[in-house]
């Protein structure tokens, strides 16, 4: 193949290094408004009164929206449980729960404005942790605390235990992630009096589409939504940007003047949601020999105060439970917790990694305990082609789960390290190292509780000097796509990759293509600009033939037609000339999946991505602090498209998961105000803490994947802090059960 | 039929009487700056000084381009005869050849540096008519003023002449057509450094693309055009935006911001293009009852400085020279001579009305000279199936010819209104009233001569609430498209006519379509979408049975499913949750006609439309003044889509070919200056101007029109020039063979 599998420059390499890439903030308008939120700092309480006329007499102050100006104030993606803006006599479910907006000329008189709007908030005692809301009392939101609950009922679990020579149950939390990425949420609304134009800062700019049409009740051909270039996602701008932007939206649609809404760190950390916190019990049963006989789990996801999207990511906690092996028994319990803290919601891995985690935590107890080395007890519970999921689903192609333990074994040369570990730890007093296992799997794209949601649509137009426009649904966020899709094109149609552009997503242009999460865009915008492309050199091949040429080959980024080396640019020409369709939409879905909802069995998802990862560290005794020296990480992917971007991708998310396992922390104090609200107390992982990365990708064809491949953007980070706290756990000697494991959590262990 | 045929409000009507439809001057951009042109207003001779320093000094001046600023200054949409800039030592052909352009902070400080451009000509002898123009001293452009010939040869001329009992000799003239659009040429171009957008009035965002990409040697893949709501456009928005645009491109490119120019009334008459000025010269012979012979014609037509589109207009002089009839000898000449004068180019017509005034001017001559009734004549000689056009086009299906004859014939009660008129002549000395007859043929989109350009793409995307967004490369002018595309889809799918929203064409979201010119849209877009629409409805259909429905159809709005019904909101949420594919791209194009462009004879066009007009007017004798008092016309356009719509274009055309016909007139000086150049001098017909016009269609199906439509747009204007000129004729008792027809030509000829 020319493109595919090759080493490519990004290709937005350029416009984001020069500085010509379009952010939403760089979208200014005239006329344009800025916006500020007025939040009440209280984390639980029923709002008795609010006076905005002081607010009012700010210079500059246009327009000042509270609940009495929302067309539709009922707003959750997945339940409607969160108000637009907080109503007189309405409950206060967070600190950050907005209660009003302020639109001005300038941002300093937003600002100014909101600190002047006057209210009252009758306090209510805030539930804070999963165990208080598991009381009910008070309850937080709707009938009951722990409101959504998904299961799993596989197999005999009792009778699996019984047979079981060895039985672990343990203990496990993790905490809160926030995606830190570089550009917070930001929004560009227009209502022009006819149609409103929404620019943001976003994943899934159909979500955005939906919300704000909505809440102001305009039919969706009315409303556009344009995904700025956006600096980072993770999850984090899945459903949040549709909150940020109804907000900008009403303030618009009062105004009839743009307006823009740009969030700081601080309110941005306030807000927005972050990872799951959870709680877990685990108990899980293995014969003598290291085979899994049984799992069973009980997790609780703490939401905080509105549920977002946590319906959906319990499907993938529940299905993700069980971990990456062939085991039969499944018992698996995930509930959803409203407490009166900040939402929780997407987050790359999206309720996996705190399953994850417990599970494969588990394992290496239970190597341990039966004295089996941990690769070994992995290796011999993995998955492979004629077995089945934890769900029970038939995998019936595309297992390289096996090869990527054999990979990383070798590639680490497992047997040499951990004899020098050994050496290490017997030469320091103050300093251990630990090698840790993780193998997990990854449930491509949004599996059977979003199937609905799981279809999308890409367009390629051929201009007639042979450059490539692409559209697709799918955003990129700094993971790839537009390259990966470039690529695609380019191997289809030989055309350059360099002339190719990707346009940015807008809802107007193209048909919901559902959001950009579950590491589902290779797959499906991958496909449906797949199926185009493939359509337009099909058509560009029959006008060839019905022209009299015989034997048309795509090489090398020249067509041979007849023997004849003819670039691109010159058969882009002449088929124009002879009115051949240069542009198609490719449309890409899956086949229903069969998927029991009652005993949460069956097909969950369409494909499944393997991952091994080993990794080293270091922890100083003295310190408490724990370094990932080096690690070692191979997935099935399927098909490789942009081994550039890919090794990326994995770079990304072994750190980001280290973040998530080492360093990262927010707290919150007694009044349920969030004290963790900046980087200088919310440590990321800076240049400094990354360590050497070892990559090596198994190809282990998708068959309805392009070109075979299939997900990696989410099973990079989920890796990483399993085999992370493995490795502190065996350098220390001490099962770490508590992510994450900060200086303090391991001094406080030691 | 529950949408197609029926009286509807036009959906853009809303909008634009409100006031929230979107002009090019309507777009504002912060950083944007002004343009302003700077003409030599010498219309022959050599620029040999250029000097920018003084209108540098201007406060807010930012930059001022010269023919050293352009990457690319050869430009022209069909030869590249122009320059963007005329270049120092270079030739100025007419007096608003540009020399310079300026961007300013503000419009005044733009006109004002525009004044102190200083700059020397050595100015040369202006060729000012067609007959100069032919003596080639001096020559204008390229090696011989006569630059373009078109022609046809079919059949024994000389022989058919010789078996004629009645030969006709005679010369025409014809004068300029001003577009008159209510909205001057405007752009707002903005290039930031990546990717360049243009927003304007345009008629052909394709032609934009192409040109300003090619100017600034962009590919077009990086470029964006987009078509605001536009005030008129009659073909003098077809390639003129074109240069416009690369003006205001221009100078964004080198500013990197934003420009807006806005063209004056005074600089949109003296630099776009008009209708060509022409002369010719007929010879035609019939039988002596009335039986059309032979025809010969040698045309001239005045195309100014440049060619723009002279060489594709001349393509419908010519296979339009000898009108709609059935005539086997016809010798065609048609030439395109430079002049020092403003371009001409495309108008509502294109080349036709200056030789069907010829024609049909000859009928009634000869019908006087044969004692035969002018319905008569020419009910004799017209097409039906089975006959061929004088170009040699078989004509199988859709020749509404006759019917249009007979229908006028019997809503003007043609026998009594000669009787009236014979009585008002005869009871009034200086008023006299005349008849005049028209039949004429105009052939449907681009023909043989364009038909690489002759494709449409459009598309149809269904939202989940069931409102739906159309894209088309076609434009709206004014003239309706947009009313019938949503026509077109709500009949298919279903849906309220209310609930379709046409977007403004972009040349990054639709593939190339051609331009909107020639009557085209509803065939060429309207099948695009036809497609679409027949696709999405199926792919519905398709899946309502397989989840089990048996008898499904669409009927007045509602979806009936099994008996039931169902509201079209309701189906497109169940589908779209169903993944079902509801958006497509409809791709429509014809098959290759066969022509013999040495020859100039065979498939001249895809189809035809055929007209008839009759025209009471009346003369004053003291003021020479012509009135046109009533109009009956008939169309045979195939199918009405939009009665409302199409009502309205033969009322606007039938207009504005009297103002072609009686009143408008553009005069240059002695030096190639125009002093006609604004409405106080150029008379348009006003609202009380306005006839009564009885107006009756003919629905002759074209089997590849979108529910067998064919195209109105042009020939509404084409029928009514030679009919007011045949009916002056008939008041005055004298051949009036040049027109416009004005009091000054008619005292002059009494």
């Amino acid at each position: 193949m020319r493109a595919i599998g090759k080493k490519v420059r990004r290709i937005d390499a350029i416009e984001k290094a020069f500085g010509k890439a379009k952010f939403t903030n760089d979208m200014n308008f005239p006329k344009m408004l800025y916006a500020s939120v007025v939040y009440p700092g209280v984390a639980h309480g029923i709002l008795r009164s609010l006076n905005v006329e002081k607010a009012k007499e700010v210079e500059g102050v246009v327009k000042i929206a509270t609940y009495k100006d929302v067309p539709n104030n009922e707003m959750g993606i997945v339940t409607k449980d969160m108000h637009v803006l907080v109503p007189v006599g309405g409950k206060i479910r967070f600190e950050a729960d907005p209660i009003a907006l302020i639109a001005a000329e300038t941002k300093e008189a937003a600002e100014e404005a909101a600190e002047l709007v006057e209210f009252e908030v009758e306090e209510l005692k805030p539930v804070l942790t999963i165990d208080e809301a598991l009381k009910d009392d008070p309850i937080v939101n709707g009938e009951r605390n722990a409101a959504f609950h998904r299961k799993i009922r596989r197999g005999d679990i009792e009778k699996a235990f019984e047979e079981s020579d060895l039985v672990i149950e343990m203990d496990f939390e993790t905490g809160y992630q926030e995606h830190a990425y570089l550009e917070p949420q930001s929004v560009v609304a227009w209502w022009d009096g006819n149609t409103l134009t929404v620019y943001g800062s976003m994943q899934c700019p159909f979500y955005v589409h939906n919300d704000v049409a909505e809440v102001l009740k305009l039919p969706l051909n009315k409303v556009t939504v344009v995904q700025m270039e956006t600096g980072g996602g993770f999850g984090g701008k899945e459903d949040v940007p549709s909150y940020i932007a109804v907000k900008a939206a009403l303030l618009s649609y009062l105004t009839k003047r743009p307006v823009k809404l740009i969030y700081s760190r601080d309110m941005d950390f306030r807000e927005t949601s972050k990872r799951h916190p959870s709680k877990s019990h685990y108990k899980v049963g293995f014969t003598k020999d290291g085979k899994l006989k049984a799992v069973k789990a009980t997790v609780y996801l703490d939401m905080g105060a509105y549920s977002t999207l946590t319906p959906i990511v319990m499907y993938r906690s529940v299905t993700h439970a069980a971990s990456a092996y062939d085991v039969k028994n499944v018992f698996v319990d995930v509930y959803g917790v409203y407490t009166n803290k900040v939402p929780t919601g997407a987050f790359r891995g999206f309720g996996s990694p705190q399953v994850l985690f417990a599970m494969e935590r588990i394992m290496d107890e239970a190597a341990k305990k039966l004295g089996i080395d941990p690769w070994e007890i992995r290796y011999k519970n993995a998955l492979e082609i004629g077995k089945e999921t934890a769900t029970g689903h038939l995998l019936e192609e595309s297992v390289g789960a096996k090869e990527t333990l054999e990979i990383v074994k070798e590639i680490s040369d497992y047997d040499n390290l951990k004899e020098e570990v050994k050496k290490f730890n017997e030469g320091n007093k103050y300093k251990k190292r630990g090698l840790g296992w993780s193998h997990i799997i990854y449930g491509v794209s949004l599996g059977a509780a979003g199937q609905f949601l799981d279809a999308s649509s890409g367009e390629v137009h051929v201009k007639m000097d042979g450059s490539v426009l692409v559209m697709i649904g799918g955003t990129e966020m700094g993971q790839g796509a537009k390259t990966v899709m470039a690529l695609i094109v380019s191997e289809i149609l030989g055309v350059d990759v360099e002339n190719v552009r990707v346009m940015q997503p807008n809802t107007s242009i193209v048909q919901d293509s559902g959001p950009t999460v579950a590491s589902r865009t290779t797959v499906f915008s991958g496909n449906a600009v797949r199926i185009a492309a493939e359509r337009i050199r099909d058509n560009i091949i029959d006008y060839l033939k019905s022209s009299g040429a015989e034997d048309i080959k795509v090489e090398n980024g020249y067509w041979i037609v007849d023997g004849k080396e003819i670039p691109f640019s010159e058969i882009a020409r002449e088929a124009n000339a002879a009115n051949v369709k240069l542009a198609e939409m490719g449309w890409f879905s899956t086949p229903r999946l069969k998927y029991d909802f009652e005993t949460g069995t069956g097909e969950a998802y369409v494909s499944y991505t393997f991952s091994t990862q080993l990794s080293l560290v270091e922890v100083d005794l003295l310190t408490g602090r724990v370094e990932l020296k080096e690690a070692w990480v191979s997935h099935d992917i399927g098909k490789v498209l942009n081994p550039v971007g890919a090794e990326g991708q994995v770079e990304g998310g072994v750190v980001q998961g280290m973040g998530y396992a080492i360093s990262e922390e927010i707290k919150h104090d007694e009044k349920g105000r969030m004290i963790v609200t900046n980087f200088n107390n919310y440590i990321v992982p800076s240049i400094r803490d990354i360590p050497k990365v070892h990559v090596k990708f198994v190809e282990s064809p998708f068959s309805k994947g392009p070109f075979g491949a299939k997900g990696l953007g989410e099973p990079s980070l989920m890796s990483s802090p399993p085999s992370i706290a493995n490795a502190v756990s065996d350098a220390l000697g001490i099962p770490m059960n508590r992510l994450p494991i900060t200086p303090e959590e391991v001094l406080l262990r030691l």
